[in-house]
């Protein structure tokens, strides 16, 4: 687990890490900016005794890491990685049954950020990530999720194979995202689940698709291959919350 | 959906067309020449991965078409945008009630090209955007939609509002993305139907939420506001497509 300074960027993503009582070391506003967020970002930051530099616009665009800071730039300590026991227990917590997205080879930070959205807001309760050939969690993927990162935990872990494998033993269910899979609709997706997404290009890869219970698809009618990766996460995820709401 | 190619020609208007997002597919440049209009056009040219040629001045003249080329000549390629008359023919040639995604200022051209390629997955005869305040078909836009907009018609409006009261007239129905609106599960959305979402920051506008048959709100857990616009339009569509299927 690393720490490290971490830039935040856009004014969702800084007025929610304030809101999650993440400490924020500096900020960075872009002079004579006096709209209702920013006010509002600075009352946050005046409360928390937090450092506000005023600087010009070409001084954002120079730290800006994403070139969308909105006028408006925080430096944080990293985002830390959670464990994959911290997002069990947060299931446990909540008396709820385990539901976790997990991805294989997320390759775009968007992508990243959006699913880590949609985790939050499906009521998953967390994200696993591989540790090699996938985006980490960046000053992108932060500011994409638009705050859910700061409540949603995120596991790396070196072998989704292995990790799908010990929590089968906790009584999860895994389905994954494949075209040549069932129809969603058909499948019961209620109960302890795990569903797992593909990288943008391939997929999910073949070892990781074999240790699955079921393979889902979401019907396509139209003229090209697939879905967005973030897209798809997100009809697959809300297709559980529909069932489990029933 | 055509494509065209054309030229650009003169400093000016080659700045102009990468400053808009316009997909510029080759540069020609006059050999050796270095003064600061050329070298912003190339740093323009660079950061979108437009191919430059250095040519010699003959070169140049036989390639233009005004005879005033002042040392730049681009090729462009343009995205027509259809009619909403395609849209609903496309419907009647497929013999299916219309259904067409309607957006209300999307900016960003990730968002839009994700939504043109869930359009066309979903079975949408169409996109309607409007021609004010919102992100056209630039180059992200047609990458980002992974070929889906050389199937799915988009068409730019230039009164949202006014093309909707039309579209009424025609026998669909208006279900707007609004998370005050009724869990999307609870509404009927089979039968001709038009799914209108909104901007990333300030979702559908008052005047066109007004036009609007229903609200429809997708189920959040979370702590966060909203879902990435891309993803509530899928998960909005999808439902549409599982109603359709039952």
């Amino acid at each position: 687990m690393r720490y490290e300074e971490f830039t935040i960027e856009g004014r969702n993503a800084v007025i929610e890490a304030f809101r999650s009582g993440k400490t924020i070391d500096k900020l960075f506003i872009l002079d004579g900016c006096q709209d209702g967020p920013i006010r509002s970002i600075t009352r946050e930051a005046k409360k928390q005794d937090t450092i506000i530099n005023y600087v010009s616009k070409e001084r954002l665009d120079q730290l800006s890491e994403t070139g969308k800071h909105q006028g408006v730039i925080a430096y944080a300590a990293a985002y830390e990685y959670a464990e994959v026991e911290d997002i069990l227990a947060l299931a446990k917590e909540k008396g709820e049954a385990p539901f976790i997205i997990l991805l294989d080879n997320i390759l775009d930070p968007h992508n990243l950020g959006a699913i880590i959205r949609t985790a939050n807001l499906a009521g998953a309760h967390g994200v696993i990530i591989p540790k090699r050939r996938a985006v980490g969690l960046t000053a992108t993927v932060a500011k994409t999720s638009a705050g859910a990162l700061n409540y949603t935990p995120v596991a790396k872990v070196t072998n989704l194979s292995s990790t799908i494998e010990d929590l089968k033993k906790e009584g999860l269910w895994f389905v994954c995202a494949d075209m040549s899979g069932e129809v969603m609709y058909h499948l019961d997706l209620k109960g302890p689940i795990g569903l797992v997404i593909g990288s943008e290009g391939e997929g999910v890869s073949r070892l990781v698709k074999e240790k699955c219970d079921f393979l889902a698809s979401v019907p396509m009618k139209g003229n090209i291959d697939s879905l967005n990766a973030s897209v798809a996460a997100g009809v697959l995820a809300y297709e559980i919350v529909r069932q489990k709401l029933q």
